[in-house]
């Protein structure tokens, strides 16, 4: 199935580790609608993933980067116009890492060389990203920027740790640089609030199971999938929705909005 | 420009007067992507407007309903579900009116009669629309309905009234049925917080003009326009959204998160 | 333990039932803290309850009225204002019912008739109180009017039925009269979600042991009790508080932003 | 006026530059409501200001702390509850800095080492704060733990920069640490989002005075002032507020739920 919907765009794709991640299944999605990207992501996570695979099949060159250098930035960002031969129409950021989830230190605990190194890699990246997109005046008038994020921004749960104040870091970044985008370059900025997802990163996380039995069970329409995730960032990159910015948007079946459901309630 | 994205789905939408409605551009653009669909409105609103040009352009067949009347509603949703030969995919509510605002009766001076009237139209008309989808078992899994809303549900606009409750009892309804619809039928349900927009309704309302300009000052990337609001309602009864459910959101150039524009600010 | 925090002021409390009832505590706590009051409640609901007994210990006049009806309204201030000779300082409005829940209708299935009595006892009566206030100028400039609500409102609670719409309709009407509140007359009008509390009337809502155990192990800091939100209540009655306004104020321990608790993430 | 709210409660207040600070306010108040406390501040604003003042009129010990330094923060603390005589029962965070803004860096033009340092001072701060208290065992149970924060962190204002950011970091640092504090301690953690404030800090921001007009014109009550704020937080500090936590209250005049004012609106 596909639509056209991203005919002629062109993107730049952070964080496709493997065909787990929601990065991947939206290369491989925006693909199939028509749009030509680069892919990019860390060295390391490179070398531990099977990104070459993505990009064969896709067409699509990878630039490596380590998105808290903005050397790193400024030549992915110069090269990608290049290569996809003008402006860029979409990006989709979906980067995190918390060291101190890594390593096990309690939110009460934290080392907060750690978590500065968190902060940078999971929230001001997206902001190294726009500036340095923004600088380079190289998005398009009408094109979209987009990161994913979780609704612990909002709401605490416990085993989240500080990825909760990373992604609320970023969500507020999304809203600030998306006043200046929009002003200044008619762009859009959003972050989709995604369901808890079984990707090779969520994955690391303690009690993940556990918590995606737990969504499951609160979301009227249960769990929204990576591939689910990936068809709805499609229709942010579409031409169809030129005007949501500063959003963000919760793809959740439901939990969000959902006090306690039957199946929850039945347990107590 | 289109892309079939709603080749082959079926829906009803209530709301069409005239040419400026956005209930007129999404069955514009419906029809060019694709879908079937029964244009409905109250016997006295069709007598003012033009749908039946509307019905004529897109081949849709027109039902008139009282949508505070559950025989209408009756009629109406088993009607069309004969007609498009099968249950529904999507459903549009774009109905709202307060009689306090026509006659100028002040906020802090109802006539209870009239909230009353109000209520019913633009508020318990789209729970007795569901209601009867739901008892019909007229949905089908994974369709999709929607109901136009405005952030005075949130935050108060002096001009916009008692409008300002019936839209947060609207938006109430959508996140009640929304729990319940998920989970017994598979079908989301949402709402579109749309920019004011100049439709032969909304500039009814008292101070609206200085009202539009502002909101154009506030919104980063402008007012969203009603063809504009009918592509993204297109985009959440497409296949790509099918997760979305109980959510507002809002579709406004960004207006909704921005404390203060530069513009604004240098008025002060 | 009391303060003096209310010497001086005068108020209306709707809604004291009986000694489990918020209100009746609140009651309790302004006597303590130096306020003089009316009570109130419907005819039919202090033949149920034991209303003489906290007017007795209170020293406080009982006028019956039902807060649909604007005569009986108009007789309560203008007798309350004489009684307690000035103008009022402060307001509770602690009444809510709905006829579905009461007789067991699912949300799925409204009786309408049903859905209407509810949403003028529970959400309009608000609108109905302040609008007489207004009109009759009985309250004193930083006066302060509250009502209680529930958090039903923003998120689904399968049994808690069509109140989640009144609720939501009541918090808008706090936001857009108190914005007129604000600007004519200074005084402030604001909303507490509490906690589930088990008061008489909330025993009535199916599964409601099962809810306050799982709210409970929900909230870092457990439910709040109805003493609890009477002292509360009176901190937003006091002048400590004269600048919060057109606020929906959780009272929960904690429920409101947690996304889930160990206790709870424990049974998945 | 004073009514013994803090009788016997034992604090710290942070950030009491001048007579113009909010914590200034806060301080003299708690010592008017029978609290007893130790004032601190960093060395280099302790030089600034005039905070000597401040302790001899309510009978304090200053102790200099660099917030940003858990060394400092660990003897701040143990000092504190020695000299007081036992555990805290209440804490006032009101810290917050932008090297950007000082510098006149736009948002699209960040200097990351800058971002790093306001983050840090502003937002990291009230983490190393709690993580000390908590590992020190420091708070007494029911006791309540407050920053001060502004709306920046929900709407984009221009002038703001990353503020905004930093402040919807500390937000969330609020609702993750709340939790375990709630918990773990029985301790809430809320802060308080307050008017544009005319103290020593905020007028260095661009366009401060444009800034503090609009919001007078666009609060139903006003703007709240720093004495406002400062009776606002004793009331969450005493013991008629022991259930609210993990919650961002908004003391404004209404400007938050104000989608626009009349006087405002008129000059469109």
């Amino acid at each position: 199935m596909s639509y056209n919907l991203l005919k002629g765009k062109r993107g730049i794709i952070f964080g496709a580790l493997d065909e787990n991640s929601i990065a991947w299944k939206t290369a491989e999605l925006a693909h199939a609608e028509g749009a030509t990207f680069v892919l990019t992501n860390a060295p390391i996570a490179m070398r531990m993933g099977t990104i070459n695979e993505l990009a064969e099949k896709t067409g699509s060159q990878i630039i490596p980067a380590d998105a808290t250098s903005l050397e790193d930035l400024e030549n992915l960002i110069s090269q990608s116009v290049e290569i996809l031969g003008g402006k860029l129409d979409f990006v989709l950021h979906s980067i995190g890492m918390s060291v101190n989830v890594r390593k096990g230190k309690a939110y009460t605990n934290q080392n907060y060389d750690w978590t500065q190194k968190g902060w940078d890699v999971s929230a001001v990246s997206f902001h190294k990203v726009m500036q340095t997109l923004y600088k380079q005046d190289a998005m398009s008038e009408w094109g979209s920027i987009l990161a994913l994020t979780y609704m612990a921004a909002q709401r605490t749960f416990p085993d989240y740790n500080d990825m909760a104040d990373n992604k609320a870091y970023l969500e507020s970044i999304a809203r600030s640089f998306g006043y200046f985008f929009g002003k200044d370059k008619k762009v859009r900025v959003n972050t989709i609030s995604q369901s808890p997802t079984p990707t090779t990163a969520g994955q690391g996380v303690k009690g993940f199971d556990g918590f995606i039995s737990y969504a499951e069970k609160m979301s009227p329409l249960g769990n929204a999938t990576a591939q689910e995730c990936a068809e709805y960032s499609i229709t942010l990159f579409s031409d169809y929705t030129k005007k949501v910015t500063m959003q963000n948007l919760f793809h959740d079946g439901g939990f969000s909005n959902t006090g306690v459901s039957q199946e929850v309630i039945e347990k107590f």
